[in-house]
């Protein structure tokens, strides 16, 4: 039997987390065996399981640890002195930077949340009202102070984060991609967008 | 035997269809059966066939449907004298129309069209790849004529086509909507991103 590899320097774990959010990502969650898991990490099904629970487990770190990056950031951002028209400008960038550098994980946690189980799924989509919620006093604290046009907040989230998702459909037909270019430019169509 | 019900002169064939996109929509094109599909219509399921051929038959129709609506918008707003900037704004609002009238059809077409086979397949996608390409085109054009930024076209039409489709996130979790609002803030912000 092999020995789990690791790249990077991290755990065990955190290799067969990676390893499963590209199963996940490429078959889907309910589609994907342990066993198949097993063989992507390079070793017996059994010895999975020294280092994670169950499937649903994996679902669940996956989900949580990129809910914690996006949380991390925001509650971050939202504690400097930057504008609004700043603070929305890093979070859009955040996200491009997730969808870019992180893709697999983002993608299973936008698509297979609805596969966890209780509490998880609550406190998971708790977590992303309050996200939404944040963002939308965000973009309201900016109205508030003439720093953006006076459109609805929700609506104006609404597009930002839908915008920043259809990154999904780029990555599917548009591999060859410089990102730095796809990431300005649709800052400025959206932050134009929102601007006085 | 129960008669199938029409609304509004429709044939039969065209309320099957109405219900097969509800069914599908709700629970998806695999897990739904030709026998909830006549519970729904309200018939026994062998007379389903006398309208209509196979399960597949109906995704194709739902799928084209949405297609053909789409693109004979596109053609016919592509030969007006509209300017560039009016041409988006008319194709943006017809997307959030689609969206917000024949919500169960779009999804299905947005989701389930992978299930289709070919040479329907193809050719859908061959559709949609026209559908993008054509409104990069009428972007590219608005650039030329100096009514839009310098912004990369792809780019523009991924934001716009990402955009108008968050609505299903904004169906799914607030259905007390403001059709009008949610439809003006979003066209401000989209096209007060592009234009000059």
């Amino acid at each position: 039997m092999s020995k789990i590899r690791t790249t990077g320097g991290g755990t065990k774990k955190e290799a067969i987390i990676k390893k499963a959010a590209m199963l996940f990502c490429r078959k889907g969650f309910a589609s994907s065996s342990m066993r198949e898991l097993a063989d992507l990490v390079g070793v017996e099904a059994p010895s999975l399981y020294n280092h994670i629970g169950s499937k649903s487990e994996i679902l669940q770190a996956i989900c949580f640890q990129v809910a914690n990056e996006f949380n991390n950031h925001l509650i971050k951002i939202n504690k400097t002195t930057l504008s609004s028209s700043q603070k929305v400008e890093t979070i859009i960038r955040f996200h491009i930077h997730m969808m870019l550098h992180s893709y697999d994980a983002v993608f299973v946690a936008n698509h297979e949340w609805k596969q966890l189980a209780d509490p998880f799924l609550s406190n998971f989509l708790n977590q992303r009202k309050l996200y939404e919620n944040t963002l939308v006093s965000i973009v309201e604290e900016g109205i508030i102070k003439k720093e953006f046009k006076k459109l609805d907040p929700y609506v104006a989230v609404l597009t930002i984060l839908s915008a920043v998702r259809g990154l999904e459909f780029w990555f599917r037909h548009r591999r060859n991609i410089r990102e730095k270019e796809l990431e300005d430019n649709m800052v400025i169509h959206l932050m134009n967008g929102l601007n006085k």
